[in-house]
């Protein structure tokens, strides 16, 4: 199973879909595909279930549901591969830069790239003929940062496809809220806790309105997750470990928690880095023990900071 | 992006998988396709949320969904083409005539005959070389009838496909309750707002048991959405608007609101041009500006006057 | 319509997806091919929706989803089709016996072979050149036991596709709270209803946690559909009739209801045959008369069995 190979087989109807989808597909100098699903293109609800699902190397489903009491709509996910779905492939950990450019990576490009830590403890890397990645950013990747990405992933150019849209746009605000089950698993892997225990993964997060410009966004889509969000993680090993690991594994575990995120952030004078690590988990997390039937969950919800943060009249 | 050609693609499997969807295709003497989806034949769920989409030229998402609280079925409905598939297709704005044949008529067929004032305001027809409708109505139509239609939308009768269901049965109760988006956009329409400046839409409504008849079926569907329904709709522009229009948006902002459809309707003499047009929306309309960050919420769901109307002892 | 050639169609591709779905794929001796599903394969969401999915003959649409007030995924089902699907095919009515092996057998090779006095009442049986069956039990089948089930469905050996999951794994627990709409109708058998009344049917259930062993996910899985299960059934004829059995159709309608399951089922020494056989049945059976238009709800939900039964800390 080839994580780019999947995502590669689904960008194949791309072009044919893209009015539907409303992206724009642009063929760079170098032969690379960069696919704009928000940046100029308006993309949308769509185009955002699609990204979701190329981040998730489709090993996962991710739907639209209803968020019952007569809420908007919330992002569904269930994956039976955890691990290589939202660890090698969903987490934003490739920091892709290039003059005057910026974004997060995602996607099965990282597991060709596997340039980071994680993928040691991941113990997967993957050889891929054609590779997919996934950009947060406001701006296309210039043929330059494509060149690039396409080296360290150990391919052509003209056999990398990069799809590209901004936090604040209609499809960045829906694939980064898919994010309820990997970013439980990321935490947990912060706690030392081995990923190899997790078998199959369900969550969920209210999609937020999207905002006004991608700072904000960053905040709405955070708290989302933070105080919206619920992961349900089938595991396998003992209980002791998830009864001591799990309370530690919600957002609500971080000193941070409380505030909206946007807020958390300015007192931190925007430094990333000034922001407790342990923040960033959903609201609850429940681990279901496959292995002895017990099920244990952790963490709460908070409405009153989600109605704050999402900003309805 | 062509609405006819969309349904029409989809229209290709119906003979095989009519007996699933339990409906049936009756070939007219003109040589367009009749299928019948609840006035003889059974239909159902399927063939329901076939008609859904076929209404909205495919370019919506229609599921079904719980309702949460225990209550039954939901109808959830989300498209990033909500001019196109709501406005110029899915919308019942053609009253289909002939002898002793009446029926209420939508689906992209419209947008091929555009003889509605309404396609001026849209800025779009198309020219099709097959086309696809939906009836509504109790009886099925005459060759008479398929050749009329046929001749208003300039193609042959051979490439005419007209799907027929009751209001009163399962699969016109379904499509009739997908149309919590169409009905705000009609609505915002009638309030002069300027549609295109709508970006994507998503909303849900209950979905009410088939009625005994189709007058009261008709109360049970417009209740669904008038005090059951929500409309999410994604615009462009400014929030001023948003705030003047918005108040006058949904169902609660008409006089008429507050009792049952079917009882208004008597109430007025079955005279449909005595409701307050007004009265036409969903119970709650939610609109997100995608540019200012703002959302504006509207209205409010009425659960007795639901559980009224659908009779559930 | 086939029922066995839905299935087999639904089969061909599992070879392909088996890495995906975690399930291992065994062909026996006598040329049948078991599927293993969760007895040693791992299996997971996918693998039991497939289950659901085959158990019903591809005739109803099994999906996850949110369980609403921050709960875990339900398992919701609709069918068109609630005779074929659900008792010619889904009903757990086949127990498949050999040396130091038993499963309960469901799917649609009971239509094949018919053994059950079940298939009189329904009028209904099939002949078959491939026939799929489930198995729900925590041994994979021996080559004997495929050519004893293939000589009763009246094929070769080579033609049998027989899926196998423990009702403790995820797959297995999984496809066994999908029957909130079978159990509705089992239990109207049992009542001497005629199924021929029913139209359509939705159903909806928690996903409970996979228990330790499998009589302990035998008590949560039953308690999934006494406790939490609905099922809306559209149904012709008179509604005196429905008012009648109605009030005898949901679980709280017999004597055992109010306690968990496996205290129920420990309290008559773990004799099945000692179970009140009225127990069985949704928490909540809602019929909907598309006749007469009226809707008749029984029943109620117990979140406090359901919450001590699942066990969640």
């Amino acid at each position: 199973m080839n994580l780019n190979a999947r995502a590669a087989a689904l960008c194949r109807t791309l072009a044919a879909d893209a009015e539907r989808l409303r992206i724009e597909l642009h063929l760079q100098d170098c032969g690379a595909m960069v696919v704009d699903c928000g940046v100029k293109a308006v993309g949308g609800f769509d185009a955002g279930l699609l990204l979701a699902r190329l981040c998730l190397a489709d090993l996962a489903t991710v739907e639209l549901e209803p968020g019952g009491d007569g809420l908007g709509p919330i992002v569904q996910v269930h994956t039976d591969h955890p691990l290589l779905a939202c660890m090698a492939s969903q987490y934003a950990g490739w920091e892709v830069k290039g003059e005057k450019f910026f974004a997060m990576g995602s996607g099965p490009m990282r597991a060709a790239a596997a340039r980071e830590p994680l993928f040691k403890d991941l113990k997967y890397r993957e050889s891929a003929s054609a590779c997919v990645g996934v950009l947060e950013s406001g701006k296309l990747p210039t043929d330059e940062v494509c060149r690039d990405v396409a080296a360290k992933c150990g391919i052509a150019p003209a056999e990398l496809t990069l799809l590209v849209a901004p936090t604040r746009s209609i499809a960045g605000t829906l694939q980064v809220v898919a994010r309820s089950v990997e970013t439980a698993l990321h935490k947990l892997h912060e706690l030392k806790f081995d990923l190899h225990r997790v078998v199959s993964g369900w969550g969920s997060a209210p999609l937020p309105p999207p905002a006004k410009d991608d700072l904000a966004a960053i905040g709405r889509t955070n708290d989302a997750i933070l105080y919206g969000g619920h992961a349900v993680l089938y595991v396998r090993g003992d209980d002791a470990s998830l009864q001591e690991i799990g309370a530690l594994t919600p957002s609500s575990a971080s000193n941070d928690y409380g505030r909206p995120f946007a807020e958390i952030f300015a007192g931190y004078d925007h430094d990333f880095y000034k922001i407790d690590p342990h923040l960033f988990s959903p609201a609850v997390v429940t681990f279901v023990n496959i292995e002895t039937g017990h099920s244990f969950r952790f963490g709460k919800f908070d409405r009153q900071v989600l109605a704050a943060s999402f900003g309805i009249a």
